[in-house]
């Protein structure tokens, strides 16, 4: 590859990158799927790369090892992606890769095959710290082999810290890093009535409608405020300290640009608490489906409702749960039946502190990469699911490293990545592993120095 | 067709009739539709029966005047039916007419083939009454030709009053006549938040979800115990006289059975009033549908209600409109819009009086058919616009005199027709027709006896 400058090599990557189909929901794409695995082993070639079977999609590891003494860092990403939705909605194929006004264009650009290749392109060079990669293929359906995977293979992914590839800056105006992602409580309200659907001529008025119901149940749920209503909800989350408050409060955040951004006629929520505080600190509980008969005269004979919780640092989700039961059953009426069920994959809250060492050596390397914007400390209001498995089990912190960006239509149609990022990615990414190998190295794991 | 008993007769006719598949609904079905429509004229050779063309399907009519002098009856029948819906449903064919234990399967045997039939076998040999007869092709889908055939065809339904075929008994334990229909205004809620469906992760906490907005609309619109929460939607009910509740009182009905029918855990209802008198004669708020969101993790930018009033006499659908509108506008939160919509051909609610002259003639010809049991007074929850339309455009009131019974499965999978009603029912028929000539020959139309 001698000869080629390295952006024109890394769009390239990128290009074929994207050009694998590699759906981890389609069942249809496995093919495809271990098509990308084995396009990561070619370009793990200087480290040992090799495809690990797991319950599921294939893993893809690889090691290059500089020193017993070097602080070792596993690089985690994904190589699965999003189905495409409507392929309608795309204005060129999303598999088929296309080059617009410095964007490349097809799904997977942005989550996260852009960043993996910053990730692989940075970490060939490196010779500072023990690089370890572990690339999954199903980021996206919520990794269900990778727990016991983690298990498993403990010794091959012993290391100091995690960087991830993946996750997302907040806006592309600056770079950032995200130092906290909400955890995910998911669960659906099921009320039944009448055994089957009724004529609600013949029978209205005469039994309790489930629609009623749920509606009843729903709206107990939150004050006009927009606070949650449910007893117990807050009592464990951990409120942002005056620091990281105040911090935030420095963050430049347009309200109104935000309003018409979302389209709402006015914004609403939590009271004593900024949108932006709203957004990254607070727990929230959003009915995301209704769901309940049909646009003819019936009264159905059952209604349901899907929640989704977002949870802050010290909120367990089982507890959380709990709550809302009590809550509902405290409010559903006699006459209809009232089950609530928890969808498995709760997963609690990720923070990494804003002073943590590898933050700290974050920020540095991004100011490298980006000499005349100051890098933002911001949180995600999504779920970190690959985070929270990391910390419970190898009991490594992850830094949150990418340079996707949240506007680039992620799991959308039209997804894209700004080439300009690879550049300034691998910048960065050889900055920081530059950084954490000169400053971090061991006395003892990344995790035990943040403790 | 002299030799053949006329039990058998009647069964080949409505098997004959519902083999045709006249679904007006189906685009499909046009010939049909006009094959049904023409087996009515041929049925219809003694009274000069002829298709007239409407802005829709087909209507047939004809008349067999037998004395200037003599009262006039207007039969009213529809040969349009429902679509089967889903035919593996069905234990036979749905328009492959099958008889098992005393009963023909098929659709539209008993909504209203079966009553059809009756009609045309009693009026076939009646000469005390001058009989017209009009039989549409749009019941099942709301009539819409209908108010302006009406207008335009006034001499030839020149009548004293309509005795429909149409409607059903309510139930197969004793004879009955419906002597009041309610209404049905229909309206739609929409309450859009967002421009589009946001991630409820990146996003919750800070705007507010339509699903929410929309639930606490919906639960605003009853109490606790079911009366409806809306100012002035009571307003104009005409209350049940004195004497009209304490005959419904003396109706034997097990409010424990039809519990354990409907699969309640418990009935529910407008306090006050018994079960049957909240299926009779309360204005009902129904929301049909309920929708917003999906399984996944939105906000989604707009959540919509389908909701159903079922009025009674003396309400208007416009006022109660009205009511409801107000109601929304008042709890309708500033953070999202909300939008109401009146959907068209709202339908007031129908009564006939139950000492009118016709309902007297009508539970006397009950009484010679089914010597045994003692005919009901009833009321329907169900709408029945062509009633309405008679009234207000033609100025007649309806008699609905139908051998249907409630139970036998209309607009639902294997439907079917009580054969021994045929007989039964043309036996009552004759005895109405000639009651009807006997005893109310004019000075007047009996619209006008009764006022």
């Amino acid at each position: 590859m001698a000869g080629i400058p390295s952006s024109d090599r890394l769009r390239s990557a990128l290009a074929e990158f994207v050009a694998i189909p590699s759906v981890s929901l389609d069942p249809a794409r496995a093919g495809a799927m271990r098509d990308a695995a084995e396009w990561l082993v070619a370009q793990l070639a200087f480290a040992n790369g090799r495809i690990v079977e797991s319950d599921g999609h294939p893993v893809v590891l690889g090691e290059r090892i500089v020193s017993e003494g070097a602080l070792t860092v596993l690089v985690y990403g994904h190589y699965d992606v999003q189905p495409p939705g409507d392929e309608t909605a795309w204005e060129t194929p999303p598999f088929e890769p296309s080059i617009r006004d410095g964007r490349l264009y097809g799904r997977g650009a942005t989550d996260d095959k852009g960043p993996v290749v910053i990730a692989l392109e940075a970490a060939r060079e490196s010779t500072e710290v023990n690089v370890r990669f572990l690339f999954e293929g199903e980021e996206e359906i919520g990794s269900p082999s990778l727990p016991r995977f983690l298990d498993e293979h403990r010794d091959e992914l012993a290391a100091d810290l995690v960087v991830s590839a993946d996750g997302a800056m907040w806006r592309a105006s600056e770079p950032s890093i995200a130092i906290a992602a909400k955890g995910l409580l998911g669960l659906d309200v099921t009320v039944d009535g009448p055994a089957s659907d009724l004529h609600s001529g013949r029978h209205g008025g005469a039994v309790l409608n489930p629609n009623h119901a749920l509606a009843a149940i729903v709206a107990s749920l939150h004050d006009a405020d927009g606070r949650v209503a449910v007893a117990g909800f807050y009592d464990d989350v951990a409120e942002v300290s005056a620091g990281d408050r105040e911090a935030l409060g420095r963050i430049e955040f347009d309200e109104e640009a935000y309003r018409r951004e979302t389209g709402v006629p006015a914004l609403h929520g939590d009271p004593g608490y900024s949108t932006l505080e709203r957004l990254w600190t607070r727990p929230t509980l959003e009915v995301n489906e209704l769901r309940g008969g049909g646009a003819f005269t019936v009264i159905p004979g059952r209604a349901t409702a899907h929640i989704t919780c977002r949870l802050v640092p010290n909120q367990d989700p089982d507890r959380v749960f709990g709550a809302i039961a009590s809550h509902v059953a405290n409010v559903a009426p006699e006459a209809v039946r009232v089950a609530l069920k928890q969808q498995p994959g709760a997963v609690p809250a990720y923070a990494i502190a804003s002073d943590h060492p590898a933050v700290v050596a974050g920020l540095d390397a991004l100011r490298s990469a980006y000499t005349d914007r100051e890098p933002l400390l911001v949180r995600i209001g999504g779920t970190l699911p690959a985070a929270v498995l990391f910390d419970r089990h190898l009991g490594l912190k992850t830094l949150l490293f990418s340079f996707s960006t949240a506007d680039e239509n992620l799991h959308a149609p039209n997804e894209f990545f700004r080439l300009q990022r690879l550049d300034e990615g691998v910048t960065a990414w050889r900055n920081l592993l530059r950084r954490l190998g000169d400053g971090l190295r061991p006395p003892g794991p990344m995790s035990r120095i943040e403790a």
